[in-house]
């Protein structure tokens, strides 16, 4: 900015709450086992105590695990996610050794050279896996020696080269420093970050109950980044295009074993719930990736999607930390002061539901007077009224909108909790009690629910609000 | 905003440039014959000296004169919205006695009573517009005494009803205070201001060269009104709707005589490349309305699609005028610091130009950048990667990016003025010179150019950045 013209001007307003408590401090027993982690510096960040490289590996034979993605829709989709993508695509989601993800540059639109880098990442990784494996596992070849067996993940400006032999450097230092321990799994989550304010790391138990009767216990953990350019749209596959910036990660570690179709497939239903259901600034990324890395290292028998009781018990399981993970996201948001639940039911389809729930959350009006605290609400239909492509048109003598409290969006409303506050019914606005809007609306967590009375169906979505510090996080990103 | 938890906080940022210099005095002879205009103060808005109720008439004779209207393609259309599409389809563009404005209310989301108050103000203006044009041209009827042949335009906030009785008393009032100077013309473009710092009137004169070789100078004349939620796309019809905010607003008169279907025609063209190619957030309201009015009151020969030439000189110097209009919405775009104008070439279909253009001028990261002054343009890629609606799919090893200095977007470059500079060529970043960048940055207009390299199509787009004052203007509209 030039300086001639920059002033210090001062805003009343509120400065987004302290975030740290969301840092959680998780048991050795919550993670899954048959992974190896460590997360570094090299120098690709400025701050010197930040991590910026991190490894994920699998110990297990390749035949027991299992690997599946997601990955941005975007037509400049960056190096790594091209890479990623032909990794998986030449190994069929089997005997996928782990992942390297570096932060502080997403290596897009970065070119032929940007290609060639993503796959230096992956050869030295893989190089590093294979004789991490051979020397936890001499009694049992652990799989076969092909380094183009890791996949890569990469978040922060685009346009920019891969410092590559800082990155090379560091990875070749790594096997020194791998271990199982909570704090090697807190190390990768805090390499994933860039205006991230907090690590977002989560892990669960959970039971499944197999075909022969036998229920055992199974463990899901993984980690998430992303603050900004926070609106993903991914899928399995890959837009054929050459590639751009920072974004959505997450990779999900679990030690079941399972089919690498069964796992793209639970993955698929779990991001369209979960990833694919949260905005924080209406911007896709060109390095969106989600990727699950399954051991199999529990002592366990094959989940696959023919046995269904087993697969939709791991499907949701899966569902609700990818949910929990997504969610961290958004209320991590740049500058987010508010955790805002968009609910949308009543539409004819899904798809009707999910496109409401997002044209609402990217409002720039409606975020807005959600960090004002204003129950503005005629912004909320005039979003709503902007959609053309809905399957069926909105008829709003139809719709109805209210605030729900956050108390109640789990269902367990304390006594003294605010009531849901109805704004219009059937289209008919209802007289405002500005003191019961407040007091819904100064909560962190607000729930805006759309009935549009069409239909059956409905969709979720999570966002943040906007704020001056929205503005100050992205007005200079690069310096 | 919950006085508990809000502070002072200080940024370090440039203020919104000062834009009184954008209201301009007109002289007399520059606007059309046949109008009388009047803007008073009733009390819809709070501070006294601001006009927030305007009209408009036409003195001429029924039959020589015409109008045509475009409006919010939004589902839930306004009261007003509906109504004028009603007067204006009943009347077939003949007859349109004139337009009566108000702000400060949007008489949006009112339901049945608010469709009836919008009904209330077509017939208490129509009687004092038809009691008018009787008194001023005594000799010669000047029309159908029939009261529903007013157009109605509201704007501001949503969900309440307008103050009838106050507006039904000024607009009773008003024939005292009708005239046709500047002053009266000025004080109708204020009449239709919200969170607009100044009023938006410009006026010219144009030449036509008629089928019978004669060439004559006529008049145009408009008013322009928005600030925020501003990114319309309006249409010739109204949706089948119901009821909601504020919102584009414009009304463009001229003297010449014009048939009703050469004039929404050339409107049409006029507003797909002006008001329906900006974008200051993003969010379309409800209220979007342009109406044009001819009054035939220059010495004029009727223009109409069938003489090509005559028609289209008219339909340009409208075009011209409608872009001007438009740009000053833009330019005053609630909390703006930049005039950004984005130019999107080398697409197979016009259609796909348009939906680029837009795309980037609603991102958020792309916006904020631009208030940064930050050569972010990798931002420019994601945002334009992310769309999978068009007809032909990005290749991104064909895309151009650069910025284009203001200096040279009217083709005139003093020999002082900073050179384009080229981000990225055929997919491939250029080395960026940051002192080049920042010269480029530090400038009120600046402009984007994609080149797509797919075709031969093209479209243009304006729009402003995202700064603090957007978020805080926004975070409390209504108090």
């Amino acid at each position: 900015m030039s300086s001639s013209t920059v002033k210090n001007l001062t805003f009343e307003m509120r400065p987004p709450p302290p975030k740290a408590h969301l840092h959680k401090t998780l048991p050795d027993s919550a993670f899954p086992k048959g992974f190896l982690l460590s997360g570094t510096h090299v120098g690709i960040k400025k701050s010197k105590s930040a991590e910026d490289l991190g490894l994920i590996l699998t110990t297990s034979p390749a035949e027991r695990t299992s690997a599946a993605a997601v990955f941005t829709q975007n037509s400049f989709a960056a190096a790594p996610v091209r890479v990623s993508a032909n990794v998986l695509a030449a190994r069929s989601g089997r005997g996928v050794r782990g992942v390297v993800v570096n932060s502080g540059c997403a290596n897009a639109v970065t070119g032929q050279k940007g290609e060639e880098d993503a796959w230096a990442m992956v050869r030295a990784a893989g190089e590093v896996g294979n004789a991490a494996v051979a020397s936890t596992t001499s009694s049992s070849p652990a799989g076969d020696n092909d380094e183009a067996n890791m996949l890569v993940m990469s978040t922060g400006v685009i346009g920019v080269r891969l410092p590559i032999d800082k990155i090379l450097s560091g990875i070749q230092a790594l096997p020194s420093s791998l271990g199982s321990s909570p704090a090697h799994w807190d190390s990768v989550a805090r390499a994933f970050l860039t205006t991230d304010t907090f690590p977002k790391l989560r892990a669960r138990t959970f039971a499944v109950t197999h075909a022969d009767g036998t229920q055992r216990e199974y463990r899901l953990a993984g980690m998430s980044k992303g603050a900004g350019m926070i609106h993903p749209r991914m899928g399995a596959s890959v837009p054929t295009a050459t590639g751009l910036h920072a974004t959505l990660l997450s990779a999900i570690m679990t030690d079941v074993h399972v089919a690498p179709k069964a796992l793209q497939s639970a993955l698929n239903y779990a991001c369209a719930r979960s990833f694919n259901a949260i905005s924080v600034d209406g911007d896709m990324s060109t390095n969106d990736t989600v990727v699950v890395l399954a051991s199999g290292a529990a002592d366990a028998l094959e989940i696959d999607e023919k046995d269904n009781e087993s697969f939709i018990q791991f499907r949701d399981a899966l569902t609700d930390v990818a949910k929990e993970l997504a969610q961290l996201v958004v209320r991590d948001g740049e500058g987010a002061t508010k955790f805002v639940t968009v609910t949308v039911k009543g539409t004819k389809t899904y798809d009707d539901a999910h496109t409401i729930a997002s044209r609402i959350s990217t409002s720039a009006l409606v975020k807005t007077a959600l960090y004002g605290e204003d129950a503005n609400w005629g912004r909320i239909l005039a979003s709503l009224g902007s959609l053309q492509e809905l399957s069926a048109p909105i008829d709003p003598s139809r719709v109805s909108v209210s605030f729900i409290p956050a108390q109640q969006q789990n269902g367990t409303a304390p006594s003294d909790s605010p009531k849901p506050l109805l704004l219009l019914h059937n289209g008919e606005p209802q007289p405002l009690d500005e003191a019961h809007a407040s007091s819904l609306l100064s909560q962190t967590d607000i729930e805006i629910l759309l009935d549009i009375g069409l239909g059956e169906e409905s969709a979720q979505y999570w966002t943040c609000d906007f704020s001056y510090e929205y503005v100050r996080i992205n007005g200079d990103y690069r310096s």
